[in-house]
């Protein structure tokens, strides 16, 4: 019998995380988020800045690391995922568990009873909110959000080949900017 | 003060209708579906099937109007695009209810406090359903689909310029053939 997990995608912005640890909560089991970083940071030597913002970044367009480059085999991304999909294989496979963002859906298709939950807001409740956790940036909130959306759907697009943000790709996806993230938490806990 | 109405768009064979008539019933607010079909056939001259197949045809793609020539001016399914519009509205000003299908999220996205729903489920589950539900064609289940899913797809994007399936575009996407029937009126019901 395979673990029971919830995988939660999300816009940045949008509580994603925050619902993805109430739901946990609620349920009594772990939620993944930092804990994934921690685990990379400790079986590839990169510091947390760097895991944490390759998963970010597609192979070529990270420019920070000279030795990104497909000529010469793997890049610094291609053994990140390859981390990555071993780490969340592994906290799958310990229990059910809630899993926030890095493709978990995607890695764990096969290897676990998945609830596919994507999370998402308009862009005017992302910038307050990332004003509001994050602080002010000199970059405008606006820019914030269309540059990490633009990213991330590239992201996943590069190592999954499915569409961001479509529907299809999930059993549930909600608007936390309307519904509220309690309600948000509501409705994923009571398909657990 | 605006009235809430529930639009419900969905798939093909996804059980959209049988869910939206249930949430109807549990809440005792009238549901709409082929009553908008009654009311363009009463204020075009249109037959029935002439208007329930036009909704899934954008204009220049349907063939079997010999008059849908642009070049004229405005084509049948133009007209009856000004028809939905009118009756979605006036039935959405009428009091709550719960609309099905025809871009009613879309036409109504200023004039109700509108819960934008969405509802698909994967192939299987559709052409089992369809099958059950309107009996064998010549056609295959897979290819019925297919081919509903596309003109759904490029009529809604033609009158509305969105994306068809797109999580962003919805309060809430629902897979049914995963979640089930009931689950997916529960939560409906639920955030009324």
């Amino acid at each position: 019998m395979k673990n029971r997990v919830i995988t939660i995608s999300r816009e940045f912005g949008s509580g994603g995380r925050t619902i993805g640890k109430k739901v946990a909560e609620q349920l009594g089991i772990p939620c993944y988020d930092a804990e994934i970083i921690q685990e990379m940071v400790k079986e590839t030597g990169f510091t947390p800045e760097y895991v944490k913002e390759a998963g970010e970044y597609t192979p070529g367009s990270f420019l920070s690391s000279a030795f990104s480059n497909r000529l010469f085999g793997l890049t610094n991304e291609d053994i990140l995922w390859e981390h990555q999909y071993k780490v969340i294989t592994e906290l799958a496979q310990k229990g059910p568990c809630v899993i926030v963002g890095r493709c978990a859906d995607y890695i764990l298709q096969d290897k676990a009873d998945c609830l596919k939950v994507f999370i998402h807001a308009d862009m005017d409740f992302r910038a307050r909110r990332i004003v509001e956790v994050y602080g002010e940036r000199e970059q405008s909130p606006e820019e914030r959000l269309r540059d990490k959306d633009k990213r991330r759907a590239a992201y996943h697009r590069f190592y999954t080949d499915m569409k961001w943000g479509y529907a299809q790709n999930y059993h549930l996806t909600l608007n936390s900017g309307v519904l509220g993230i309690d309600q948000c938490v509501k409705i994923i806990a009571s398909l657990y």
